[in-house]
């Protein structure tokens, strides 16, 4: 058992092997929408406010909130972003950023043991990022690459993360708080994609013990109906032992393909959410859609 | 590895645990259709060749012929109906019936080599089935109950499973010529019913080594969104290592989370199949639906 706890001020959640999936809403992220990336530069958070309880009404089990826009001041919009949605949701949070200043500043004002989003095998990242993790008792996103690049081979990838939980270690960070991400592919560049990720998913739960996610998209990338091929991998991925990914909880073919994976894996006692969320005839003035009205309804009753 | 081959008079697919995933259609099958019960009763198939070429136009690779009818003529319904679907379509047929006489008579009829659904491990089935599997070199589904029912314990069920295969062999009837049939209990009823299938599907492929079907959509008995429960089973099923099922290939959501499947695992090389379902913008004139439009105009073409 392998117990990964994040935090908020008031809300513990736990990302583990025989635990419900860890669904980290990937929304709040300006990369690739404009729109966003302006509002946010421009002090205009209306938008994070919006995409922050959307997921939390679709099921989010955590909220990943990155604030990279070129030419602006990231680390401070990160940590107001962080504030804002801290003030709205009591989800657990990850602090995404490729800027270590920017996951400083994030940290500083997070309250909470936070997920910091992320670190790779490269020396240089490990460094900085793994004395920052355990500086604030944080858990960390460990992803699979390094100097060389990511490799096609998973048997590479393995290695880096075995050495990043070594390194991790090193720094008084234990096991329980990395969670891996394997990276990936998009299985219409790869054709083994799918495969070489279970593959790897099972060893590092199996034999490296850890925790995993991904962005769960990147599969589909280039492909046509990609919600039915995200939804396709992610209850494979689960019966592979996946236990979190950075996810769209809008979509409604992903977040079912998640809940009834639960079910599968007898981690819904008794199909309760699921029966809770599907169930038919939905009450008068109620509003059942991706946006996840009904539990709303239900949390307010 | 382990291949099933059945065939038509000039078709032959394979069931296999490299193959892509066997699809059985279900649709042609009285049982809880009263419609189609009467019709057939009263000689009128027009509804079991509609069927039959629907569910082939959906993508099935095999179709079920069930004409279980209480107090009609079983044998002489099943061999008609049989004889009709081979008229229309090349895909292999699986003879499906619990009446030794009715199996017999569409048998006798059958051109090329049919799956006979099925045998259980009861002792009396076991003595007058597998001896008409042998005679007409057939294939069979071996069903993992006995005379002391349906076990709750996975273990049993496996061993069940084993005494078909080995009394089979003693018949001559080759491993490769069963599929077995772990039954699938509703999750509804059995919180570990997923759970349990994925282990005993493992155990079957990698000890017994032989290939598994299970009618699909017990799984989500009782459940609210059925097709999605369905969908996540069988991309999990899939993963665990089942390779055939009977289920509706005219519902979208199963067949996507099969098609799925099948990228994922590396059994739609270029992810071909997969595009060619479901690229956007339909050409003019095209009828994109459950009933495989699209698939009808491209073997057109």
């Amino acid at each position: 058992m392998t117990d990964t706890v994040i935090s908020s001020a008031t809300k513990e959640i736990v990302i583990g092997f025989e635990r419900p999936f860890c669904v980290i809403g990937e929304r709040i992220n300006p990369t690739g929408r404009k729109l966003l990336a302006a509002e946010m530069a421009a002090g205009d958070y209306s938008r994070v406010e919006a995409d922050a309880i959307a997921q939390v009404e679709a099921g989010a089990t955590m909220l990943d909130v990155n604030a990279g826009i070129p030419l602006a001041d990231e680390p401070a919009i990160l940590a107001e972003s962080i504030k804002l949605v801290q003030s709205l949701t009591d989800v657990p949070l990850s602090i995404d950023s490729s800027i270590v200043e920017a996951l400083e500043a994030g940290l500083a004002v997070y309250q909470g043991k936070a997920l910091v989003n992320s670190v790779t095998g490269e020396e240089e990242r490990l460094e900085v990022v793994l004395p920052l993790v355990k500086k604030y008792g944080a858990a960390v996103v460990a992803i699979s690459n390094d100097e060389t690049g990511i490799s096609e081979d998973p048997n590479v990838r393995y290695e880096v993360a075995k050495k990043i939980v070594e390194r991790a270690a090193d720094y008084g960070i234990p096991r329980e708080d990395i969670v891996v991400d394997p990276l990936v592919m998009p299985v219409g560049a790869i054709n083994l994609a799918g495969r070489s990720a279970f593959d790897l998913i099972g060893r590092l739960r199996n034999e490296l013990k850890v925790n995993t996610t991904c962005g769960a998209s990147n599969i589909s990338f280039g492909l046509p109906n990609r919600h039915g091929m995200n939804a396709a991998f992610l209850s494979m991925a689960i019966h592979a032992g996946m236990t979190s990914a950075i996810m769209n909880p809008l979509h409604a073919e992903e977040m079912g393909a998640v809940m009834g994976a639960d079910v599968m894996m007898g981690r819904d006692p008794e199909c309760r959410r699921w029966i809770s969320r599907f169930r038919e005839a939905p009450a008068e003035g109620e509003v059942v859609g991706a946006r996840g009205g009904r539990e709303r309804r239900r949390r307010r009753a």
